[in-house]
């Protein structure tokens, strides 16, 4: 009986692992189908969101299975308890990803990112791509210092969605508006996903150290 | 001990309850202090959000007290696992409306809403006051019926966060871009507001039917 509660905690934890790299996929492929004005890749992200929402409701249906079962306490409450609220978030990165793919395939063929800003949404992605995948290794690994390291990711996500405000509000700035609201809902898309990593990870710092950062919470724009 | 145990169940919806009054308020007075540029009202609401984030707070720790105690199956596990859900969805909303008055505070003196949008975002404030009352009274009630209506005001918001953007992008707009990226912010704050009332009121539902309406998750945008 141990062994089969163990493997269903233990099971709760690989799925989560296993939504990360699919938001991470997720959010890197919605990025190249932005910056390339790639419809057929920007449709492939929307459709591929469904696998992580079912990953999630099944994810909640075995937690709460667990619950009934075996009453965990102490840490092992805290193990299922926090999965619950991980994978909302894990769910939710994969939605911002969709939302990213969307403004792609909406505006096809044209490209949502003009030229001035190609290199930082370029890097927003490649920030989103690597704080994703350290929220999967830190839920796998449970490495403190790997979640203080995704801090220095977070920052740099809201100094690149500040640097996009400032380009569409500099006196050269000369696109239409709706490029400016596409970008401001983009930028803020990526700003989210870096959050919602960052919220999984203090999830795993609290269940390790029992203390919450409040800091993070702060931290949100 | 039982009724301990029904005190305790009954005492984390009382909370959601509030939660619900809270995010109302926050998001009511956050509507005035954008349309009045009323910089004292918005940092009343910025200043009161932390209440909202330590009732979730507490909330957490009871279901978890619960859970860890009493054991609860079937239909109290899912109440609180659902409180769970339910009261991340409200901590949200009054990060929400917290942004909406960090906008007004940010333009101040200057009003973030030109007059010929006033009335939608006035009206946008209007629907966000009535679907959170809703959901609270969905949350204390458990009305079915009530849960349905709650479509109706989201199919509301939907409309008006597209009237918005069709403002922003028809050709009559004549305002510097800072303001239309404040409105698109602002915009999507509201409709992601109305979103996370929808789906309180569908755990409800769920907690009570039993089954998951998939339209939800496919009508956010």
């Amino acid at each position: 009986m141990r062994n089969v509660y163990h493997d269903e905690l233990s099971g709760l934890i690989d799925t989560l692992v296993e939504m990360t790299q699919l938001a991470e996929s997720a959010m890197t492929r919605a990025t190249t189908a932005l910056l390339d004005a790639d419809r057929e890749l920007a449709e492939n992200v929307i459709s591929a969101d469904r696998r992580i929402d079912d990953l999630q409701r099944d994810l909640e249906e075995r937690a709460v299975g667990v619950l009934a079962r075996q009453s965990p306490v102490a840490t092992d409450l805290r193990v299922v308890v926090t999965a619950l609220r991980m994978s909302s978030s894990l769910e939710r990165m994969g939605d911002l990803a969709r939302h990213v793919a969307k403004l792609a395939r909406l505006r096809y063929p044209d490209s949502v990112v003009p030229a001035e800003l190609r290199a930082t949404v370029l890097e927003m992605g490649q920030v989103a791509e690597r704080i994703v995948a350290k929220a999967g290794s830190v839920i796998a690994t449970r490495d403190v210092q790997l979640a203080a390291e995704m801090e220095v990711d977070d920052d740099r996500m809201d100094a690149l969605h500040r640097q996009v405000f400032e380009q569409l509000l500099s006196h050269t700035w000369n696109h239409p508006t709706e490029v400016a609201v596409d970008l401001t809902l983009c930028s803020r898309y990526y700003e989210r996903f870096a959050d919602h990593a960052v919220s999984v990870a203090k999830s795993v710092l609290f269940l390790v150290t029992g203390s919450r950062d409040e800091d993070v919470a702060a931290q949100r724009i």
